[in-house]
């Protein structure tokens, strides 16, 4: 394996390392916040890559897209305003703009040029961000929602990088806190929880925080994703009352195409793996 | 990424690779069939690797070996007898022997070389070889079904290397009509069925090639595997008559242990992601 012809992750304190077979580095940049590159790998289409870190590929990204934003909008009633903090490659906003209840999806990504990347390798991610209903803004999530108004958003989702640089501030209390003011009363918040396999303590960290901010009901979500450590990701969704049951029918009966996600799909991703539920058992 | 601190596997033609960290090699050698390396990993435990593809971690073989047999073994109604084609490594066998209707279970293996180093390097797989329901063979497990009686199995698990190799005849349309007529008429065939994502061709002809066979009700269930390529793994159950619901309310009130595998898990592994379900919609 000759490195000068490989893209590879050193998954952080895990011990694995993920590679893909690299046809040429596309662009590289600093940007004010992150190290930016993309490559054409040989059989992924593109990646994008920050401070080191695998974030998106144009063959797998459906699943991580996917399950950050249908399960949330139906479990939802209603979801009309919906924010995404981070989510700069915007293949998330794509998704949450299929739901035809959706009247106004923001995304606040502090870093604008990931968007603009994005437009130019990932074009098929941005295909929904001209529509009337998307609003772009390029500043920070955090301080985002600590200004918004109470009671203005149905879900928030915090799609963000690794919980260490930038996005830090977006896996603690007072972040949550702040979504929970910002949430109306059937206010979602779902956020992508790294591995059950390589880092259950995030987990674990993510859902106290969040309860401890009033969000005090989670539900942790399951699903592939090839080129994220481990290749088996998370999402936790978390509420002020009790979670109802999604709305399966609508859900079966979905206007749009996707590529993983379906009714028996959201099903599935809520059914528990025995260590996990033992760890949340165990330390309640 | 010093290259000789690491395990590293390229998935053949997927233009992806996966590595571990080691800290040393604990034995290789070229047995009569294939060859066999064992290494101790930073943070996966150890490593079997076998013709240079990762066989199975001491950290995460529980999904794979519990995800083999428990679907298989809660869907027949009644499983007395089992046969194991492979799983030298004794993981899958284990798990077998937990039920408390198995009479007996038969490992066939071509390869002595990996039980025996399977007892050294993974005591804890092996820790039901002395079970006296559990029955060791080192033959050829094509000619082994080959010869076999007719009706005189419940369930044949394929537990077996990518089909190169001595694997290869485990994957054809010979194999598996001696399975049907060695299986009873309740009986079930399963049989890892590689990656959804990277091998959809290969889970489509082992699907036509089961049904060519007789066994012409097949069912593809979905699992993480963090150490095969793409880290999503499945398996596919095949059977000559309808499979009926699995028992769930045995698997709810299963006597053992699992780390993994609970009936929710079950049935999530059934849900048919959406290009999935196209794929083999627009096959028939």
């Amino acid at each position: 394996m000759n490195p000068s012809e490989w893209f590879t992750e050193q998954a952080a304190g895990a011990g694995s390392a993920f590679s893909l077979k690299i046809k040429r580095k596309l662009h590289e940049e600093q940007s004010d916040f992150q190290y930016l590159e993309i490559y054409e790998t040989e059989t992924f289409g593109n990646l994008m890559v920050i401070d080191g870190c695998t974030m998106v590929s144009t063959r797998d990204n459906f699943f991580y897209h996917e399950m950050m934003s249908h399960p949330a909008l139906y479990t939802h009633p209603n979801p009309k305003n919906v924010w995404i903090i981070g989510g700069g490659d915007c293949g998330t906003l794509r998704e949450v703009l299929k739901h035809p209840s959706v009247e106004h999806a923001v995304q606040i990504d502090i870093d604008e040029r990931v968007t603009r990347l994005a437009e130019i390798y990932f074009p098929e991610l941005c295909e929904s961000n001209n529509d009337p209903r998307a609003d772009l803004k390029f500043i920070d999530g955090i301080k985002w929602v600590k200004d918004a108004a109470p009671n203005s958003v149905d879900i928030i989702i915090v799609d963000s990088t690794d919980p260490i640089g930038p996005a830090e501030g977006l896996f603690g209390v007072d972040f949550y806190r702040d979504c929970f003011n910002c949430l109306t009363e059937n206010g979602l918040l779902v956020q992508q929880s790294e591995s059950a396999l390589l880092h259950l303590n995030l987990i674990k960290e993510m859902r106290d925080a969040m309860s401890s901010a009033g969000l005090s009901h989670t539900q942790t979500l399951f699903f592939p994703q090839c080129i994220y450590p481990s290749g088996w990701w998370s999402a936790t969704i978390a509420s002020k009352n009790a979670l109802s049951a999604f709305r399966e029918h609508d859900a079966k009966n979905k206007p749009f195409n996707t590529v993983y996600y379906n009714a028996d799909i959201h099903n599935a991703s809520l059914a528990q793996p025995e260590f996990f539920k033992q760890a949340f058992n165990s330390a309640k």
